[in-house]
């Protein structure tokens, strides 16, 4: 049983309109609220290696990404930190509170607690005008499909290209290529933590349409050897692109560096240069 | 190490305001948001015995109590799940739900992950008017004293005593009670979650004021010798009452069930019957 099977299970009890994006979507007058949680620890998440003050900035950055992917600004950060030994709890703190800073946040607050494995939760809340909002489930037919940054770099730092350790640890979060999508009018989106692969099928998916996918058009990181990197590129996790669909005369969008990959058909599933693409990527599988 | 001087290492970094109360506050046009999460896990949270729904529920509840301490209506809950074994995320999210439900919030999504240690992290978002919102800073001299619900039940149900076991494990949050005294003019407020004791010096230090409270006027579990009785009720952790300050002539508030337990008075320090109280309570210890 993996996250994606539990959650039709969690569905059925709270309802599905509050698990189908990045975030939860609040009302709140002429704007939406959003807001995401994010668990993270050591031995599901944390690459060996990685500092308390790295450990703080993953689990800022990575509900930092979920507000931006929909097209919001982040307001408030809160840290729920559990660790064995409360010395850390000050360079993690550190750590979260900068990635906050760097991309317009402010960590607000948390809670704290003695555990035997580090444990981190997020929970951010962001705010995002009425048209700025972006949701998984809008893209349309004739749509482009394109990603911001290079998916599998993260991947290749966790299996040891030195030159991607820092892009697996401190990775950086959308913040501000996710408003300015929103404002543009993207249609659907979402960020690729959970790797490309299952991306693309997740938006297809809530969108009820299917994505074509142009293999050569992605790209990958440079300096692996090219099986690998095709494969970090689709099928690794851990980094913070955001995967979005758009009218092709909003494309490119200004400011935002991002490359078409594909087009949105009618239909359903994901197919790369005409084939179906496997739908794999990181979950959290249970024995 | 405790929490406490924890507290004082992490406003160094992120500001004092953001810490001082039982939620961040952030400015929304004519009203506020509030904000808080907690972090509860089994060596240190869950009473041996509580089902997993109880444990949902109780994670809930201590989250709906911090925004409720704050005179704000909770409008959405976050709910992060680490499990051992994926079949318990279903009952969990049901106890959270309910709980969610009989407060008029919502259970609005969360995040799920294997963990060797049950470990559940609740985020709560609540909307208060300007003029509703209560900190712990302002209590006046002359202020009356007072508490909802009997504070020691918790600590009663986890020393034994089986018509105490449901006060400890499926808590009631005083949402009602803290936004009807939010309205009505209390000029300070927390949960007494930690205890009665250390809640009251809390409010004292971050007001700026003493407190003199009379330990007769304290309400207290019955059927539990005299001598726990009084224990349990200053030093006991887990209960759900809020501890307020009020002018006077507000109190007691129409709809809220309150004892008045003393009075605010200038300088600093609590004092029980004339005499020191000592800052004790449950806290979180590192060794």
């Amino acid at each position: 049983m993996d996250d994606r099977a539990l959650v039709k299970a969690i569905r059925a009890i709270i309802g599905s309109d509050a698990t189908d994006d990045d975030c939860a979507v609040i009302e709140d007058g002429e704007n939406y609220l959003v807001m995401s949680t994010d668990m993270l620890h050591e031995t599901t998440d944390f690459p060996k290696g990685i500092t308390d003050y790295e450990c703080g900035w993953m689990a800022a950055a990575v509900t930092l990404s979920d507000v931006a992917s929909m097209g919001a600004a982040p307001i408030a950060l809160l840290l729920a930190v559990g660790v064995d030994r409360a010395e850390r709890v000050e360079e993690i703190t550190r750590g979260a509170d900068a990635c906050c800073r760097a991309y317009g946040c402010r960590l607000m607050g948390g809670d704290m607690d003695a555990h035997s494995e580090c444990t981190l939760v997020s929970s951010g809340l962001g705010r995002v005008s009425r048209d700025g909002l972006v949701r998984r489930r809008g893209a349309q037919p004739g749509d482009v499909v394109a990603i911001t940054g290079i998916p599998g770099r993260a991947q290749a730092g966790l299996d040891g290209y030195p030159e991607y350790w820092k892009a697996l640890i401190t990775p950086r979060p959308g913040v501000f290529e996710g408003q300015a999508l929103g404002r543009a009018g993207a249609t659907a989106m979402m960020d690729v933590s959970d790797g490309l692969s299952i991306s693309l099928h997740d938006l297809a998916e809530a969108s009820g349409v299917r994505m074509d996918v142009d293999e050569a058009a992605i790209p990958r990181p440079g300096g692996v050897p090219a099986e690998d990197a095709a494969r970090y590129a689709l099928f690794g996790g851990g980094d913070f692109g955001l995967l979005f669909t758009c009218p092709e005369d909003v494309f490119p969008v200004a400011g935002v560096d991002a490359t078409c990959i594909g087009r949105v058909a009618e239909g359903e599933g994901v197919y790369l240069d005409g084939e179906p693409l496997a739908k794999a990527g990181y979950a959290h599988y249970w024995e």
